[in-house]
């Protein structure tokens, strides 16, 4: 395999941002360094670019059927679109079907990514219930399949949603089998409720979508979760956290010493409840859960995402073209398929907003679409950085370029994107995935069932055995 | 100057763990990779070792006077002390004199440290009072002398003490010209009376020196200097927190998004009260301000380093022999000088009762002792981790080896440590400084002067200019 | 009817301590004053004792069936001995069952009072599930049976247990109804997981109750029913607090100006866990849900009923003997029937315990035993003090006896106190409910059938119309 | 002295609310009842009114030196204006000079009230510094002068401001000697710079005022002055509390069982930042240290006094006329005599704006603006409730009528009102105190000199000896 050189760049990772040549052998970062010999060498110019390690995003729903209907990215287009962004690993969830074994809910998820992937990826498995069979096949998960994360719903009653002893159960069990338990933390009992009770009123519009998953819900199922975690003596990783209620009970549970973890979107950062309101049933476009919410939020997010209350940062990409899928939700907000298509913004968004204006350090941007990520899901130090030995994922990225977010312009499937006319600095020029462009220049060189699937390590590997942390 | 090859070793960063080689030139890294060409290098081996950035020590008092006395480390033994514990650069203290110009003070501290250390090192300015010639003087200190930090006493009435005016003034003075605020937070007024009363009642053991600085006055200085710093719209470091109610207010500061930051101390992971009690007027060799505190206190500090309430450790190196110094104290314990010998074990402390009792992950490690301090004190790209063009201060580090820490071995020119007898796992084997060895294994081989005044950069540089940060 | 006149007494209310007669005409206060005229009144003897409003323990459980067998004191033997400990008002739970009407329940309830009790009482409603035949007779209840509260349990999955959902429509009923809701705070499902698993890990002794409901699992649920409070800016009463953690949530949401309300119990304010490892099984007397605490949690609970966190006592009277049905979980801690005989000493504790060692005043007892009861459920200004027009419901209290509580003189009907052998100073002397004696010089004299069901009015009408709250 | 009979009220207690009639003798409450026997008593009829205890201000200042000039109403005008808005006791802090006896201090202040006080009266003392004569002479304050509360200003620095050992020492002081500290708490260091900073850019406005004491600095003085409460294991009573920040703190120290009070004013409810703001200097009328804050804090403020994080209100009388007073700030807000005239509308305030509004019920109305000041500064049970023994202070109250605030109409000496124009319902009808009428059908009858200085209990008297306290 030829080396590449790329010369010139500023790197930064996590810690450190300096100039320097990165040589790239056999797909791995081989010598970092200035003025490094180009002989034999495929030499790739990163002037004026910074080179940082390429984003993971925990967070992703490709081809999933909910609601009656499926995603519209599956793993082709969705993982096009996330090097387009500047990712280069995603980790999916796994659905799970009560009674089934979860072999059988994996191979399905094994099915969807072969042959079309175009950058790496694992998977999360969703729990629906903890039964003898399901507790008797999770450490073959682990060890076989190198799934070592598990997501639980508090929220969509009779749908995905879990009760608090599946929760605290998972808890321990994740917490003797080395797993990190993620949790959509709304209470789904009283949503329930409020969005029966809103269309008996004749609340149909989008916006109650937003109004009957409020805040304080969300607050309250994270605090829940938190509890159960310190009751457990567990470790937690909050999903797609929205509002300041939430990042209180994180900090909180933080504060007492708890291996507590939180994540936001870019959606939450940048955009707020009024969007549901939009006319001709626009507000569709804008509908997850949890909600959009009002605008004071967003500074309290980018405050933790700052000072460490929350550390990452998720799509949770689950797009749905506006015509004929949002739409099923004309006349029934409850009908409209949750969710957006983040995963191509996700890390430029962060950039624009959070390094640019200040909000957070370079450094921390890394850490938090990346290296943080890698660390907590069993990646690193495969991925998640820039360092000798570690996979070549990279993003050669142009600090300065200014350019507007459109759906006439992104690689997603959808026909829209949620935040269209935003203008944004900072591009991903070309992308590497285990030294091969899959972006260059800002076209896709990659192929399809290029990616590979990554078994990922156990959490609190890193935290346990620390000198024997090496690289194979 | 001939190039080294430093071969074998694991580097590991605030972020990083990788094996590689370090190929250093002109006192700086340039470059990292595998199986580096040795030809023309002198090769180090480093088999079995961590190789980490230079530890940096953000807090320390050499040659001061204090008391009636002089601290008996100066800038020699002192630096010696430090380079043999992993050290390779330490911030002093700068003391002060109120109506007398900055300028001469800092000539007297540097004075203090020319000739003398044998390891990088810069100043923090001691603020007293805030007159117009101090402001007037402000701007040059940063500019001229690369003082970017001030440190305002909430103890010590009638010494070093500065009222809230004072400190408040300090904090937007700060803000404007890009400082870090250091706060010793204790409520002096208190503790005055306090230990007067003490006196009066015939209580002159050194346990009174704990019983009549608790814990609440630090919690209510912290919280209290955090408040004018919200006010301020300032950022703030706490030095040496030693208690519960410091970190829990320092929490609270960094939930609502203030720049707050702060610092613990060896003494306050692993001693404790009770060490003031030791018969034979031994207690005078625990005497800190802050004091050492009942042992429930030390989980909540390792809890807070390990979630990020706290992020730095420094020494507060300030050393008095026992005989003849401690015991000026003998029958009056507020006569006893206050501080300790800590500069050589902070870091190999934190190492063996952080990272290999599973408290702190390794990267954390070396952000705590090293990385973050530079970050926060404008020495960071140049010092603070390993990456190429950065200065090669560079510990080699075997963490396998048992020791056992006592005066009788140590280098600090005090005549006891209070660490005595404690088994440490971790010992640094070689430091270089610049490239330049200072210990080379386990050998002094520096020489006094080698070390250089670092000027350093204004605080937020790192913030507000991400992508202009460059290494000259 | 005959006039009694009370001398010499000193009376004490929620507000007031002073000496006077009290003159009793048709069952209700008349006449207060110094120097009375005794003519063609009975003199009742009160000096040297205290006078004050008869108890109301706002929490029995009498003639309940539960886990196979019925609670021993019935309206008869369970309010006989509640007027020996100065109790002359109760509020029993009516259960309901699913699909039954409420009318039924309450006359299922009537039935098992009517002709048996010898002191008034009134009903809480038990609310298990909300369906549209439910949300039509609630008003029902309020208007026709003065029923104006209603008790939700978060625990007891798969017996009492309503899910959120439920418990969130019936905040929302109750705020526009007038109603006040009642919590049983413990997360049943988490408990449920616990308990099976204990008994499958073979742990079946009484301790195993308490150690699978641990406290974090009663300040979650306290929690999460303040949230749901405060999203339906409703009114909350949480019952039998018995932990720091409860009672820290309960403070936070009256800091935020909520509605929210909390009791505790005697038990909780005097015993501790330690008495579930009693030997011989005798550590089955003490099971209560939630279950006995740590003793630290006892300070706790003192200093929130000193400051106002905490505002009532109940008893949570549930009786059980030890021998045949405390028996029934031998082998199995899950069949032990929860709950004790507290309904005679609830009064007598806090006295002794609470004003006689100086946790409490005088007027904080009578309005934690009566007044606040009185006006949180309805039935102030008719009782609850000592005021002109107000039931003649009193106690004769003498302050300074020195008795030990014991089963052998107690006058429930169950083969245990809980409260064996404790000293306590004070005991009630005489108690006259409506102006007659029910016990007159430590000696019953009552009779079946003399209590009368009490309508209650409904929540917030002495906050919304304060101008026209008189007495009939 | 002929007796009196207030019959065909509504009398109103802290605890109760009831229909009955009342007989005055000897200036005491004799007889409570109805159809009370009228032969050889004065009937005062009192249909359609309530009768409650007469208002406690705990927080006056009458004939005060201040910032050049003295305030303008005396113990004459300012206790008619008392007596006219339903107070019946005030307690006026009695300013001591460093250096010089506390005697005399007490002395000059017994010779302002003396003969021209209408209503009875007592003293706080400031403490302004604790040496050793203050020590010696605080227990005869406390014994021969029935003086047992102590302010402590954290705030008017190099005026009448005490430092944190003063303040400390005050507490411990306290502690031992059964009373109750005062503290005004801002941070006087700090606002002493800010005020100096502002006069030095120009700003002269009495707008600056409120924006050189921010909120920031009440919640941090105050925050302080708990945690040095704690650690004395005193205890604390803030005046004055204006702001979220504050009550806050307040609220934290009860929540961990602390003997914590706090105090607000009438112009902190209904009155915000807004109207120093208001032209030709009008504001200055509207200048208080603290000084008005945003109006959002006024829900914080209502919301605790409605959950009892704050228990009592002052008024905190300091009248200065507009012209030639206030006047003498125009170019120098710092030059304007801080306060204004409250003492007249403190008690119709609460009832209209809290009672009226559903804020808080009547009885709590009652404790706030009288039975709770007198319990806690030792007035009660003379004062502060209506109950036999008690004395006859009463205010005989139309609950309906509706009138405009105005200086027009107004009984204090000064040439404005602060609550201008503005609409209550409500107001006293007749005020007596100890049997005698001040204020008859709203015509002034008393005179001056009637009123008598009270000597007041210790701290904690009610606390310690419950079985005890009894009338004399």
């Amino acid at each position: 395999m030829m080396t590449k050189l790329i010369k010139n760049g500023t790197i930064v990772t996590a810690t450190d941002i300096y100039e320097a040549d990165l040589l790239i052998q056999d797909g791995k970062i081989a010598v970092i360094g200035r003025n490094l010999d180009e002989s034999g060498a495929e030499v790739i110019d990163a002037t004026g670019c910074y080179v940082f390690p390429g984003g993971i995003d925990p967070h992703t729903h490709l081809d999933m059927p909910f609601g009656g209907t499926v995603t519209k990215d599956d793993f082709e287009s969705g993982t096009i679109a996330a090097a387009f962004g500047g990712t280069t690993t995603i980790i999916d969830f796994c659905l799970t079907n009560k009674g089934e074994p979860l072999k059988k809910a994996i191979e399905t998820w094994h099915n969807k990514a072969t042959g079309k992937a175009v950058i790496d990826y694992g998977f999360h498995l969703m729990i629906s219930e903890i039964t003898d069979d399901v507790l008797e096949e999770l450490p073959k998960v682990i060890e076989e399949e190198g799934i070592t994360s598990f997501k639980v719903f508090m929220a969509y009653k009779d749908v995905f949603q879990a009760d608090d002893g599946t929760l605290y159960r998972t808890l321990v069990a994740a917490k003797e089998l080395g797993a990190l338990v993620m949790v959509h933390a709304e209470n789904g009992d009283v949503i329930d409720y409020l969005t029966k009770k809103a269309l008996e009123d004749g609340h149909t519009d989008p916006i109650y979508h937003a109004l009957t998953r409020p805040p304080e819900l969300e607050g309250e199922a994270t605090g829940r979760a938190c509890q159960l975690t310190e009751l457990a003596g567990s470790q937690l990783y909050v999903v797609h956290v929205s509002c300041a209620q939430a990042v209180e009970k994180i900090a909180e549970a933080r504060n007492k010493g708890l291996n507590v973890w939180g994540e936001t979107c870019p959606q939450y950062l940048v955009l707020d409840q009024s969007y549901l309101e939009k006319p001709n049933f626009e507000g569709a476009k804008y509908v997850w859960s949890p909600p959009l919410r009002e605008k004071w939020h967003q500074e309290v997010l980018w405050n933790a995402l700052k000072n460490g209350q929350l550390q990452t940062l998720g799509s949770d990409q689950c797009s749905f073209d506006f015509k004929g899928q949002k739409e099923l939700g004309r006349g029934d907000f409850t009908k409209i398929p949750n969710g957006g298509p983040i995963i191509e913004d996700r890390v430029s968004i962060l950039f624009s907003e959070g390094v640019k204006k200040g909000r957070i350090t370079l450094n921390q941007f890394v850490d938090i679409v990346s290296t943080r990520i890698a660390k907590l899901f069993g990646l690193f130090p495969k991925k998640g950085t820039i360092a000798v030995g570690a996979d070549a994922d990279l993003v050669i990225f142009d600090p300065t370029v200014e350019r507007v977010i459109s759906a006439e312009t992104h690689h997603m499937a959808v026909d829209y994107n949620p935040f269209e006319g935003m203008k944004v600095t900072g591009e991903p020029v070309s992308v590497l995935c285990r030294g091969e462009f899959v972006v260059r220049d800002k076209q896709f060189v990659g192929k399809p069932g290029y990616g590979q699937y990554v078994k990922r390590a156990k959490y609190g590997a890193l935290m346990a055995d620390q000198d024997v942390v090496k690289m194979s």
